[in-house]
């Protein structure tokens, strides 16, 4: 039995696409229960299509993929169509899924599926906006000590924000939801802003990707060239920071990665700091830990995992 | 077919069983498709055990009761057993009910009736915290513009607040929800605290109850007996104020309510002033209307009504 | 000695205008030692203007008046020009004043009475926003405990807002200075709008102070007369509401009204309910009181004072 | 005349402390017209007495030294006597000063400078809470456009808190008055901990203080090596931020400083993010730019020029 069993929670997104392509890429130790699609970069249609263009690129048509909420709790859907292209997966040229989307609402499949395994035994990775995560836990409260981990990309510290000066997209899109898992008591291990802005696709890092000569690593290769297009105008950065990724990686090499056992509170209360991510790094309060915020990357090796494993597809 | 078929999402306490009494007194005109619990008054545990005792009470074991969501979104569950007692219902003594609960999640109760019944012919009515609600309009938010109309007690405006100086217990509990049921573009008719401060149970109308001489009179004339020590005690009014039943009359004899179509805000940014619904009821903002916000009244018809109604049982 | 010393803050309009004839009128009961202008109802070069103006009409050229602060604490000042007219005391064909404005600043004029007066001895007699107040407490705090009373006329509770749906227009504009003034300790009498909407000039007691037949009587029909074409439209009332007049009617009076010693907070972190004043009427909280929050007033004695002094002028 | 003519308002603390010393050692290019204390590091006895002893230490019992606010706009005083020991001044033993403070209250000298001085030509440098300028600024509108600029110790943009996760102390400890200041229209130059973070007082810098062999070289060193206790132990870094001395260096040599033109708002609506400096560094909103924030330093450059002139004294 793979060592990690996971539902992979994502609004597809060129990043999210990597994400499930190095979690595909790796069975013996990760086993993908399912994918939920959420809405997010784009719009729900498009990340429940997206998510199944990538499974088959992945060569992975019996993965099941559900769809899930379509706006976040009690806000307007922001969306990032700016970074992401209209499809939420500019980039490469690849065909209209044929695969079919499951009947079954997300929210329900997670449900099922953390009462149905072990407990403790099923991971949880969310890529976008914590909706589908938060409905589950509020319409089954009981499988929140049943989550063996989650294991989100999401918030900042640091790095602050990127849609708005104080806010990551992710967390910025639905707060509520966000306030919802941070306070489950769920184990949460938080990719934030400051891990993977150090995880940049630079020039020869691409080429890797491209190099691989296969389906797959050549559409790494475009949708990260598109990817990049927006960072390194707004951010002046070497190429497109990896976001998604460094959650499947994670589960992978653990060793990868340094942070803090820390208390993170989600700011729901006023607009101008929506959905930051109030990381406690110099332990200031005497909130107690909820989270394993993460602040360090080996990049080198994150990024030679990650071509090593692209190649297996 | 009965002119009203209604869900009832209800937290009882002794005022939502009144209404839910009143519903099932009155089959010419309301058919009550199912009823869901929610945690508000008490936990759900208790509200989905008296909901079904109040069932049993009316002999009406046919009905559907489901179990729903057992907190706010995102906020503590905040009780009122210094209002209700410990059961909820306190004041008879009535026996457990044998009727079983519904293995469905009221949630989706709630979502599978409005998909299968014709669009516009549904009315939900909630009498306590709006969480089921909202979850159902999350999770399926096509059913938001299948319901007939949402009639539910909550808020307050002139009449302020009961459970903080700023805010209404239903809408208190879970001011998450109620914005997003309040922003659902739903019809939504609102049973404040304005009207139901003046719906009081005085000695002589209480002795109506009583003077039924049916189980159900006399259960309904100690129910208020003990629920009116708060309010008598608190306020030094001349008897309780018989909140939920409004939500029923009013599908019986919209007549005897007047109010206002205006816009409601519901407050979620400050603690001072959470779950406050802000009405706009002079009409000095350009926001638009999303809500008929009751004010009046008609006291002695609706206790007329009432007892009227309470009789056929 | 006259029994009550007093500064007059204040933002004239109409109803200011009455307030301080008031006090002019009872020599015996009331000694103005000066009158402070802030912006609020208008900007301050109309406040610091009206205030001299009433003082003409009142034929006490001797009253010393000084400009205070022309902008609240950290916000945009907010004006009512659609309630009081383009000057602010619209109605009455009154003489641009020729007495001359003092060269010190109120906030100083304010500092320097209290410090020279023996402590306990002045009253502080807000009319408008509290910005004079509150900066003249946080430059001097020592004149906190000095002050006897501050009775002052703003928010509402009952009759919750009136230039919002949350929030009494003096307050509204600067609730930051409230927020101080609630917070200084120094004992606060408050007259909201569920005093004054019950001081209501009705045709009758408008006809009172014409019929007095002289210029303060007629002036102060006139200035009745305009102000009141608001409130009768917006909320249907009998006349205009007489709110700051409350204020100084309360030193010759206290009887006339009642009220609870109670918690008042200031709603300033939601721009929703911005400057609501958070009355604990019902006691739901634990904090502590910090003001004498008016709710009733016998409004025909009120009016027959008000009547019997302004015919002194 | 010296090309900078300029107010220090200041909370002394042991870095305000060099940042005055720094200013009164270069008289060639700084002129101080005065010096303001507030309360903020420790309560304003103490740093009223302070400044003067820092005066004295540089033998400048000439500089005029003000008293001012004593406590924030509308929030408690928060102190740090857990970085700057009891006194604020802890480390030397310096004794107590004998010159004596000015009567005139801090706001009002600030006010009468800037209106006495031709327009354009006073420099603000605040070095604290903002309190006194935010008063003097509410009090003297005129004065804002009379600021040849304000250059200001506060806030934080990566470097995200001190005092709480999300807030730097000096603009916590006052944030109503960073609000008035940021929106005051007047030309700002903010040193968060972005630049203060990079100015440490390493074991050779603070070697190169004490070996001017000076009483001044001597107690800068010894000050710097009371402070930088709490920095290490908290933040494992290599010697105490040098904050305020940011500013007096930025007048003369801009060039050490390296930051952007953008909009800074301050957070005031919500205890989470209470304080908090919202700096759009990456321009993703469109709010207009408001201040000169930031973000690098010459690190040392900056301390070969602090060292030089403090020999001068």
């Amino acid at each position: 039995m793979a060592r990690h069993r996971i539902i992979i929670d994502t609004d597809p997104g060129q990043d999210d696409a990597v994400a499930i392509l190095l979690a595909l890429s790796s069975p013996d130790e990760i086993e993908v229960l399912g994918i939920t699609a959420v809405a997010g970069n784009v719009p729900l249609a498009l990340t429940a299509r997206n998510a199944r263009m990538i499974c088959e690129l992945a060569g992975r048509r019996d993965v099941k993929v559900y769809a899930g909420c379509d706006r976040p709790l009690g806000r307007e859907l922001v969306t990032a169509e700016h970074v992401h292209g209209k499809s939420g997966l500019d980039g490469p040229d690849l065909p209209e899924p044929t695969m079919p989307l499951q009947d079954q609402h997300a929210v329900d499949f997670i449900i099922d599926t953390l009462r149905a395994e072990p407990p403790g035994t099923v991971t949880l990775c969310p890529l976008g906006p914590l909706t589908n995560i938060a409905m589950a836990f509020e319409k089954a409260p009981d499988i929140m000590t049943r989550v063996r981990e989650v294991v989100l990309m999401g918030g900042a510290y640091f790095e602050v924000g990127n849609i708005t000066p104080a806010a990551e997209f992710n967390i910025y899109v639905d707060p509520q939801a966000a306030r919802i898992v941070f306070k489950s008591g769920a184990p949460l291990v938080v990719m934030p802003l400051d891990v993977t802005h150090k995880a940049l696709v630079t020039a020869p890092r691409n080429e890797a990707f491209r190099a691989l000569g296969t389906p797959v690593g050549i559409a790494v290769a475009q949708m990260t060239e598109f990817f990049e297009r927006y960072d390194k105008e707004k951010y002046g950065s070497a190429g497109a920071p990896l976001h998604d990724p460094c959650v499947t990686a994670y589960l992978l090499r653990p060793d990868l990665f340094t942070g803090r056992q820390i208390n993170v509170e989600i700011e729901t209360g006023s607009e101008l700091t929506m959905g930051m991510t109030v990381a406690d790094w110099w332990r200031v309060t005497d909130r107690p830990a909820n989270a394993l915020f993460m602040g360090g990357i080996d990049a080198p090796d994150f990024f030679a995992l990650l071509t090593e494993r692209l190649a297996r597809l």
